[in-house]
């Protein structure tokens, strides 16, 4: 390994920050890593008073109180490079539109996935960086989802449930659970915080249509921002009142169709008109809204952003909730589908991710 | 009910947002609520071509198609008052410091609460509006928190299981799990989503020592807005990276440590110097958010902030942790101390909320 860190150039380094991040056994438990302090208990008029250079070590003594801290250099070295972030916003993706993935779909075998760590870590990094993979092959019997779930995660269970049935139900208490065209959207825009990710397994596809369809949010997203500054402006800074309810459930949440971070990365986009609840904003604002809302909606609805599949028994979906909208073309009711699905978050998905890919 | 809106009146409202709000059943599936349509379904050239008006209800009619939409008077009237908002934000809560609530804590009768939905609504909207509420009374047997957790929603599990025991172990992954002080801090912002509440459980607290403390993090950022306005642009704007890994994990989340929404209301703190990591600015950013992030510490720090007390065996403190920085006395890591905590979510506790208040 080159180290280029010398005991001059940890000067680059501000005092405060070299001793908030000192590795030494006083400032950091030995057992788990975690900082012993916080940050009023450090001085406030910290100096760096030496340091002292072996081969992969460059101790520095702070002043006013004498303490000493032994920083690697491989790890100095390695903090003069940006950081990677967390690989949450389009900053750590890959965006696409549907020719790009045609005929590639990002998928493996329930069994090599299951049985091999470089096959798991494949499928759970293109659910990071495309946002969804397939699994084929799994199980078809019921509850499979949730064993799904939990090869890489835990299940989030909602007041619809730990699993969710979907198929026609004489008295459905959302669309899913009808024989309906559903446009692409996002789920469950009205709770927060919103399952990161979705997980649908296909036990029975006998009936005519009920194809899938996935859209990339953050690529419609970002060609919103390129072709037309203004109208992502308006979706990103607009609070938009999303509800659900029943007998016994209101859930309401007012959150931006477009989310990004402080660094104006895009981190999630909700897309529901479903359960979009009525704007209270001036009637310029209101119309300003809409032109905006309308201009995503339709480039969403570009057929080269749709990209369209088949579950069959024994098929597994999981995708990105924050970022990737599905839908599904309609059927008959009377025809035999049924998925069983359920909600599952990306930190515990990537975590596993890091951890099979040797980067913890 | 007064009822002030006339045919004329509402044309105050978009033709664009009356009819994306249209209750008619070719609209909304009467069965649930939910809009059949989206925006995109709605003709770009929507006009209001006329209006009756009858003693509850003003009927529309949209060109170009002729499309009618009955509206009811006293649901147009509620529009024109602002949204109350989702109740997630500084806008919905009650900030406070100690000696507002010292001899005053919100807190229940388990029996009370578990049987008299008022009771339980009063304990709920004080988690909702202060960011926590105390049950007494509650079993001192394992797993309680998670029933307890079941009376409003559904605990979220993690890697460190459906529950964690808060108790001295041998090799501590965790500092919690040990008798040392720990400083007021949020939990887990290493984890996005981060768990919205917190729920801690006293089986056992016959240590000297150990008592609990609860800061309103929403009152030390208003303060620190209100004090040094360009500290709170750095802490609101920094994406701090937050780490926490063991042998089968490895989280990570890029925040900050103040989230304000795009109308600049505080949303989020995260605050936890245990698991920051090493920041990856420029030398003089790194300093502006140092002496940004000792500001905030400091005013977090102040006596007035830290509402204390204790947990005896029975007692459950239910907390936001998007909001509260909770703390605890070191204790004798000999004496008998044992809590027992799960995570959950605020969407699931205010649907319960609403539902209880009637507010659907």
């Amino acid at each position: 390994m080159t180290t280029t860190t010398t005991g001059d150039d940890v000067l680059v380094f501000p005092p405060i920050w070299l001793r908030d991040n000192c590795p030494c056994e006083h400032c950091r438990d030995p057992r788990n890593g975690q900082k012993l302090f916080g940050i009023t208990d450090l001085p406030a008029d910290l100096t760096v008073r030496g340091t002292e250079v072996s081969a992969d070590t460059i101790t520095v003594t702070f002043g006013p109180d004498g303490h000493r801290g032994p920083f690697s250099r491989a790890w100095l070295d390695a903090q003069l490079s940006a950081s990677s972030g967390d690989g949450r916003t389009e900053a750590g993706k890959r965006l696409w539109q549907a020719q790009d993935l045609d005929g590639r779909l990002p998928a493996a075998d329930w069994a090599a996935y299951r049985d091999d760590p470089a096959e798991r870590a494949r499928v759970l990094s293109a659910v990071r960086d495309l946002g969804f993979a397939l699994l084929h092959g799994t199980p078809t019997e019921e509850e499979t989802v949730l064993a799904i779930a939990r090869t890489f995660g835990y299940p989030r269970e909602t007041n619809y449930g730990t699993l969710f049935d979907v198929r026609v139900e004489p008295d459905p208490s959302n669309l899913a659970f009808t024989g309906m065209r559903i446009a692409p959207h996002t789920d469950n825009p009205y709770r927060d915080p919103v399952p990161t990710l979705q997980l649908l397994h296909c036990l029975a596809n006998a009936a005519d249509g009920g194809d899938s369809g996935l859209v990339d949010g953050f690529t419609a997203a970002s060609l919103l921002r390129a072709e037309d500054e203004e109208a992502f402006r308006i979706l990103s800074t607009t609070l938009v009142p999303f509800a659900w309810y029943d007998a016994g459930t209101s859930l309401r949440a007012d959150r931006p169709l477009i989310d990004v971070d402080p660094e104006g990365h895009l981190r999630e986009v909700r897309f529901n008109n479903r359960s979009m609840q009525a704007l209270r904003l001036d009637p310029a604002a209101t119309t300003a809204f809409y032109a905006a809302y309308r201009r995503f909606a339709e480039i969403i609805a570009r057929p080269e952003l749709l990209l369209t599949f088949r579950l069959d028994p024994g098929d597994c979906v999981i995708f990105d909730n924050t970022r990737l909208l599905h839908a599904r073309t309609a059927f008959a009711e009377s025809g035999a589908r049924h998925l069983q699905g359920c909600y599952a978050d990306l930190d515990a998905l990537t975590s596993t991710l890091r951890t099979l890919e040797g980067t913890a």
